[in-house]
């Protein structure tokens, strides 16, 4: 872990850096795969699941049966807390809904967005080590919410070919209408251009290795929309004399145990404190089981000493985190200065676990300062807002030689035409 | 023009095809011509700028005086124009203001979302034959009314090294904060990386030819967020025999006249109607100055007949055009079934050109079809929603056991840990 104490704002770009990672000629690779899948279809899919997921499948679509399986293998503890989440995302994302106001501009110009859901989204979970049906939560609820007509999942199944029965009881409680036995490129391409089995979709949702990354921005510059570009997760604390280190530095593991690419971020004012939780840090972390993970993801960890809150929050704002704890006495006057960040975790009794699975929020956020940019996914994400107008004929007297002026000076005639042949016939 | 009558279901998705035009090898002169604005800044500009636009620049800032001698420059009415044009559109888009709600999911679990405007925008305004200050006024005012503060435009120069004065006057208007004379890839790359005289910029928006659109394509993988990805634009009118063939074709020939890639589509289930407009589109075509572009676009044009109003509404959701016009006795019922669109005109004195320039609606909209994913550009564009949530001791006791159970089942021992140590200190 790298100490910096009270650095000169002409380090901050330096110290903001996120862990860099060789991507090679992941480009090249992840291109011919999807190449395959464009022109051999399900054909392709079988062939690369076996390839790369070691899995002969008969069929790549989950059926009733392995779902109604699934309820029967896991815990009713487990499936309350599901359920629990699930309300609680529900709550939040459909308190979300846009109410359409029409404006009359101009006396006669009527003017009004509507929001309309998109009618086909894709979303994928990953597979690895741990089951993440947080994620599957997280990316169906808002899109039954929308109302969006076909919620397809795709999931890498394990070698014996079966999804992991938390991740298909979330599946069936949040509403996704197909879910397919897909991983890696193939499920990204499959979504992308559609295949026999696999209905092509408009957009596609969630996170993935350097490969499905990678694919979901080759589809996305032709074929499909995404919900924003992914990287790493990271968290940046903010905290001061008043917080309780075991608590600091409970959440700083929590970032940490994702992965040897995750960052976390203490940012502090007081040495003192800083101090205090390097020791607790140490303690937390022998105890962990994903030790090995967190250990190495502390290397890319950071404490930085500033000198007051103006500070901390320039800083804070450059670095743009995807999550950002706050657990200072005056957490809500920080809060208030936020400009950069993917969602905030306000108070020493917030944390980031909450968001991460039942408070409400979407976990699915924007890394790597992408949050300059970018909202995390919300109820937004599976909506377009189609504008709509309609104009009287008082409405047109009156606007319509403001537009034929406007049409003349930028040259285009028939412009100006679709105006004058309606003001004659009005006249 | 092409002619479809009662097309089977099976031909659509031939229809709806846009007109194809070769690439070649765009991608690698551009990211070539990108590579040079990164490594020597504002060097390759000034190169750049004599190549492409053929000026040998001093500076690339418009200076304060440039803007005083262009408000000088342009008649009044044309100022009355943009002013009165500039009103509706910034009415329209402080409508969309966002107003924050705390919800409250579980007792003591509170969350809310903020709308927080991007802090730097940039915007890129094509050149040509017609100076384009209608999108000048589309993209920045909705930048000033989101309240972000640097709103940088870029728009190429003359051979004299001038802007078109009335594109000056908007920009001036609409709250734009930094204008440089600089067009196509050298824009997009100034902007995407920062160079000694321009500020690096989070988002980049406006519309392009192939070169610009492609440079921010490459740009948005890595560096910058994009507003949506653009193609030639396009319009599809639904009108029937109650509608005026004059107004029609003065609509047709509107999208007609961008440019020879555009594509008009006329669609009806009155043949007789669609026999009167194509007479009435032929008398209106000799009367354009821009008669040659209009006539080349004809030629990617489209009328379809087809058999009833629930077939018009499948094929234009298929279609998902950029402009939507509706000029039929039950306009508003079939409004009410629009799926995918970008913008809709409704009614017989609503015509396209009213929301390219003054009724208060953006005309930056997605074409190409990717009305299915994308909205235009709104005041949601300039802005992210970031998630804040505060939890109160009574809150985690109620939703701390589900954290911790759900972190539990995914093998996240560090997640459920910032649970249960905060559990054990308030018990």
């Amino acid at each position: 872990m790298q100490k910096y104490i009270n650095p000169e704002m002409s380090l901050w770009p330096e110290i903001v850096q996120r862990p860099h990672f060789e991507r090679g000629d992941l480009e090249s690779t992840v291109k011919v795969i999807l190449q395959e899948i464009r022109t051999k279809g399900d054909k392709a899919l079988f062939e690369l699941e076996k390839r790369f997921d070691n899995v002969e499948l008969d069929s790549l679509k989950v059926s009733p049966h392995e779902f109604l399986e699934a309820e029967n293998k896991i815990s009713n503890e487990l499936k309350n807390a599901i359920k629990r989440g699930a309300e609680n995302i529900f709550k939040f994302h459909k308190s979300q809904e846009f109410e359409s106001k029409e404006i009359e501009t101009t006396k006669g110009v009527f003017c009004w967005q509507k929001s309309v859901p998109i009618e086909k989204v894709g979303l994928y979970v990953p597979g690895g080590t741990a089951p993440l049906f947080s994620t599957v939560l997280m990316l169906a609820l808002p899109a039954k919410i929308a109302g969006c007509k076909k919620i397809i999942l795709c999931s890498p199944p394990n070698r014996k070919g079966e999804i992991d029965p938390a991740i298909l009881y979330a599946a069936k409680i949040a509403g996704v209408t197909d879910f397919f036995k897909l991983g890696g490129v193939q499920a990204i391409g499959a979504m992308a251009y559609g295949t026999e089995s696999i209905e092509k979709v408009y957009k596609i949702f969630g996170p993935g290795n350097q490969y499905v990354t990678m694919a979901k921005q080759i589809v996305s510059v032709n074929d499909v929309a995404i919900d924003m570009p992914a990287g790493p997760s990271e968290v940046l604390i903010i905290a001061d004399n008043s917080a309780d280190e075991e608590f600091v530095a409970s959440d700083f593991l929590s970032q940490a145990e994702h992965g040897k690419d995750s960052q976390s971020v203490l940012v502090t004012k007081d040495n003192e404190f800083a101090d205090r939780f390097e020791i607790e840090l140490i303690n937390q972390l022998g105890n962990l089981s994903r030790k090995e993970f967190a250990s190495l993801s502390l290397k890319n960890s950071k404490i930085v000493i500033l000198e007051n809150d103006d500070q901390i929050m320039a800083f804070t704002n450059e670095y743009a985190p995807e999550h950002l704890i706050i657990q200072t006495n005056n957490c809500d006057e920080l809060a208030d200065k936020v400009i950069n960040a993917g969602s905030v975790f306000i108070g020493k009794y917030t944390p980031e676990s909450a968001g991460d699975y039942a408070s409400g929020t979407n976990h699915t956020l924007p890394t790597s300062g992408f949050a300059k940019a970018y909202s995390g996914v919300n109820l937004d994400s599976y909506n377009r807002k189609i504008t709509f107008q309609k104009i009287t004929k008082e409405g047109l007297l009156s606007l319509g030689p403001v537009i034929e002026e406007m049409a003349l000076a930028e040259q285009l005639d028939a412009h100006k035409n679709a105006v004058t042949v309606r003001l004659k016939e009005i006249k």
